[in-house]
């Protein structure tokens, strides 16, 4: 920490994201990346767009949001694309947020929401999950803070109904609700077409899980045109170019692709749902996941001892320290190869362990 | 504006970028692009890491920085990639002032300055340039804020040797001292080395004018390792996988072509020198740039009017409405080609006025 820190942010608490390592080649089940490729029109068009670096990218993204409307079945204007939807939850917080308005979300959720509470000065409701891991939508009505929650929740997977989420919103209408969908596409049902009817919600999507472009930071923010702007204030006001060219023009192919993707969520629903029943057959407990990754525990092994034992066999999942859930393990659902991999493993392990 | 924004950010006064037209083809010298592209081997980096777009690109830019560091001789912890350099002003915006220390620019300089201030309610302190458009180095001594200086300034194209540079580094040794140096790649001198000797320094690149990748989005900051280390904190606690994996790759690629792009800078130069003659032969006035731009001024046609009138013929130049400045245009230093079709137009258009 240098001398000249704001006074501010003298107490930073970054993220830290899951590890990707370069020294060794792993099954890499940490991070939630799609095991399939983008679409050759995606490298197509991404190629294409290198051709043009030499201008600045579109600062609206107008192409981008057009085809995000039609995909999504609302206006341009109600979209906002972003360097990655951490950077429309950065919005978010600093455009709802401040010291008279805390922000509230599940206790067990995305690491990065106290994160952004915490650089903000946002005073945040971390509020705790039901003993089975789920979100209690009850707990979210007539809150007087910004509420975040992301649907499907991570690491669990699990998630609320489309009418309790309905029923968040309508029970907090003088207060942003924001639905994190990053893993929406593997099983749950969208809350988007809601924001047609309610001006005080905003859901946020990624790229980068269901759209197999993690290394090329895409996400949107959906809304209300009226919350959109007070969005895209915040981008112009702090990153007016936020999302390259060849980001764009990925987007807008990718969008033209999307049954391509669809089809991927559902082979990677298959795949999640055949290797939960091999874990449970195993002992293991898992939460029910609708999201790209399981949540798993096995009463014989401990988390940090089963994390550390799948990354000697070559196998990378994500361990969390966090009271609560450091018995759990959260495991990306990869290949069906993949998780073949991680099922034997875990078997070797089991054995070992008796 | 809807109903949910942050008090914070009742009174947002956005950035507006140049303008970026689609619907017809112009001479474009609005926005400070390089006339030439980037160079091959950067085209096929891109296209290379959109192959790897699934995966998540690396947080820590690992490999950008080590080639920034190798170009500028500094430590690749003295480096800090962003997505475009005013990331990077915003990042340290947010890490060195608050309510408690401001932020002290020049009043006629990068527009972006006052949007950054006004959005993080730091307090502004805008010190007029001399009557010729030159920063005093004088006026930024011993100052009880943050400094922020664009080197070449903005929209003047003029100077400061790098030992006034050094004075007011050197005189602000408990405040951050920011150098912009967007455009110091087209004559003027950087101030990088003195970021090894002064733990106050943080200068910024971008690769978007004389690296042509405008359209990629890649900044720097370079400092001293502590102040980068704030600097990173920022980021990870906002967006902490800020620039893409084509970006990544692209930027690494530019700095081993490096030479390829100082050759291009040196004939922008060329371009921009020759072009000042003629301007002057026909009247104009003009400062003395060593940026990629010209700040042109004729007696008999007003700023606006020439900016119009160089619109209908197809070239689009900048001109801003402030006062101080009105009667001026900025003119992108183009191709060899689109400058003599710039000479050319003002002639007919001196012609037609007389």
């Amino acid at each position: 920490m240098s001398r000249f820190r704001s006074s501010r942010f003298a107490r930073l608490n970054a993220y830290v994201p899951g590890e990707q390592p370069r020294e060794r080649r792993y099954i890499k089940l940490n991070t939630n990346e799609s095991p399939y490729p983008p679409s050759p029109a995606v490298l197509e068009a991404a190629a294409r767009a290198a051709g043009t670096l030499r201008l600045y990218c579109d600062p609206t993204a107008l192409r981008l949001r057009e085809a995000a409307a039609r995909v999504y079945g609302v206006e341009p204007e109600a979209v906002l694309p972003v360097n990655g939807s951490d950077e429309i939850l950065n919005f978010a917080f600093m455009a709802f947020c401040d010291e008279r308005v805390g922000v509230a979300y599940p206790e067990t959720s995305y690491g990065f929401y106290p994160v952004l509470a915490d650089f903000h000065g946002v005073k945040k409701a971390e509020i705790p999950l039901k003993s089975d891991f789920s979100v209690d939508f009850h707990d979210y009505l007539g809150l007087r803070s910004t509420v975040v929650i992301a649907n499907p929740n991570a690491p669990t997977g699990m998630a609320l109904a489309i009418s309790q989420i309905e029923e968040i919103v309508r029970a907090n209408r003088d207060r942003a609700v924001v639905i994190d969908e990053a893993y929406v596409d593997f099983g749950a049902e969208s809350a988007i077409p809601l924001t047609k009817k309610y001006d005080n919600l905003l859901v946020t999507r990624t790229f980068s899980k269901s759209h197999s472009l993690a290394g090329a930071r895409l996400g949107f923010g959906i809304g209300d045109p009226a919350l959109i702007a007070d969005l895209t204030a915040v981008k112009d006001s702090t990153n007016p170019y936020n999302v390259n060219a060849m980001t764009q023009a990925a987007g807008v192919a990718a969008f033209m692709d999307n049954g391509y993707y669809m089809d991927n969520c559902r082979r990677v629903a298959e795949t999640r749902d055949r290797t939960a029943a091999q874990l449970r057959a195993l002992g293991f407990d898992l939460t029910d996941s609708l999201a790209n990754f399981l949540f798993i525990h096995h009463p014989s092994v401990g988390g940090a001892a089963l994390y550390e034992q799948l990354r000697e066999r070559g196998i990378l999942v994500r361990h969390f320290s966090k009271p609560g859930i450091e018995d759990y393990n959260r495991v990306t659902v990869g290949s069906p190869e993949e998780m073949a991999a991680l099922v034997e493993a875990v078997k070797e392990i089991l054995e070992a362990g008796r």
